[in-house]
């Protein structure tokens, strides 16, 4: 079976348990409904899905990632229903978000319930990873709330440079790709140094993967996307292509850019005159350029790991996928 | 050395390696700040002490519960964060709550983080037990969880009964006290039925602590508390009084009570009338019963419990003197 079949399967299980879970304790609906809300929206299940090519990468058994799989889904769903509480977003893959369809407090309790959802998973299966499985399923979740208070902060601050910018991401969500990955070659009993090289191949990708959406933000197509185009725009969001094109740009265009970027309620001609300068600086390409360098270092920490090569496939495909990718 | 001097001493350990932390890494301190305050804030440390207890009462080895005992302080710290923003709630101990000295987003955050570090030390230490704690601690979170869902939902049904009030603050603050116990034990290395026994007395412990703990709100003293009296009566809580109130409340009673306890903002002379109430019914004196009944309840668990009985002592005393408590 393909890996992506799997993933379906393991999830289509787990959703029709959980939808009879909520029936069962109907008492509990209003903490539980809005965790089968957004765990069975189907998501891209990216990470559930590098996780088992992590696994199959080193021959492992996938019965060994079927419930980490799941938690580090589960664990992904939570973040984004607090996130989008943190930052008040209304919509998320075409529909209301847990805080906009129903209120702050659910956002708040049923994300801490799907943590331990998520818990659940990861503590279920007794292997001789477990320790270090867990370590680093915990170790991630740190680093990926370190991710969202940088971000948070990076609001308030008058500049932010194209490192910062590039650590908040790798922080924010490339390390939970590479933590994936890294899970998936644990339970495969891989050895450290092929780890380190898969953690790396993760860590590029999961750079490559943000930069796509920042630029998806900017020229993707609304529906496709399941919500507003150039919403980081009207959010004054200091995104790569921002800080790019501040990079880039003369005085007059710098003028324009920050000012533009501290109303609150922008116009349809002031939204323009940002892609504008946008384009005559050229960040879609420069964005376009900086998604291949990492994904070309994301192939090439691939290529170093010892392993049969045919098992690179996967990952090698999905990787160069996400280039193209629009949604 | 006794049980609440190890419990200090691993406590001052933690928090200068915390505070250590936060020094090192500034860029972070919005993360971690509020964590540190929380922490370093010296609650009563209840649920630690009783982990402890929990593993003497079978003989254990006090290094086993260490990191655990840490743990379970950091998730109850970390629900109270939470918890102190969907209630709104200003001050806790004394001091402003996360949420009213920070923001919403920085106890969501924090608070998130919080738990992970919770985390971090359950599974910091390498024991046959392992598996069995982990189990417990996060089906004792998910409790919580649920405890904390049934408070909110009260805060919107025309009435709850006694036997629902009693379900919920078994789970919001009971099963915490339970598991606690549990854990030490598991670590003890103790039997199926020891543990069954010794869970029942936490969970009427905690009964009996909760139900003193509305009793203080309505009859504490502010200053010995850290936080306003009657703060309960001001927010429509149904607490434990209320509801008693309720049923042994005559027609024009009910109508009394129930009419204040729709105005968000009352006078003095409404919060009097409540009191007023209460004292005609003697709701006082049946609170106390209640809690003498739970108490005595959980002291019949644990004398049923087969160890030596020169262990019981500290647990013992522990139940009866929260009898006492001011705070």
């Amino acid at each position: 079976m393909n890996i992506q079949s799997q993933v379906d399967l393991w999830f289509d299980d787990y959703n029709r348990r959980a939808a009879a879970r909520l029936d069962a304790v109907p008492a509990l609906r209003g903490l539980y409904e809005p965790v089968y809300y957004t765990i069975s929206q189907h998501g891209k299940q990216l990470r559930p899905t590098l996780m088992l090519c992590g696994n199959q990468l080193f021959g492992g058994n996938p019965d060994d990632v079927r419930e980490a799989a799941i938690g580090i889904e589960l664990f992904h769903n939570f973040t984004l229903i607090h996130d989008d509480l943190m930052d008040k977003s209304p919509l998320r893959r075409g529909l209301p978000t847990v805080y906009s369809k129903w209120n702050a407090n659910t956002a708040i309790l049923s994300g801490d319930a799907m943590f331990s959802l998520a818990w659940q998973q990861m503590i279920a299966h007794q292997h001789t990873a477990t320790p270090q499985v867990l370590q680093c399923f915990n170790q991630t979740a740190t680093l990926v709330y370190e991710g969202q208070q940088y971000d948070m902060d990076f609001e308030n601050l008058p500049q932010v440079s194209l490192d910062q910018y590039l650590e908040m991401i790798k922080l924010k969500t490339a390390v939970l790709l590479a933590g994936a990955l890294k899970i998936g070659a644990l339970y495969a009993g891989a050895d450290a140094n092929e780890i380190e090289l898969l953690y790396q191949t993760g860590i590029d990708m999961g750079l490559a993967f943000q930069l796509q959406d920042d630029l998806l933000d900017a020229y993707g197509n609304t529906a496709t996307l399941g919500k507003q185009t150039a919403q980081d725009i009207r959010d004054n969001k200091k995104t790569y292509l921002y800080i790019k094109a501040l990079s880039l740009a003369d005085n007059t265009q710098k003028e324009q850019l920050k000012t533009i970027f501290t109303h609150q309620d922008k116009s349809e001609a002031e939204m323009q005159q940002v892609l504008d300068i946008y384009s005559q600086l050229g960040i879609r390409q420069q964005t376009e350029k900086a998604i291949v360098e990492h994904t070309e270092q994301a192939l090439s920490s691939l290529s170093k790991i010892n392993t049969d090569e045919k098992r690179k496939d996967v990952l090698h495909n999905l990787i160069t996928s996400l280039l193209n990718r629009e949604k």
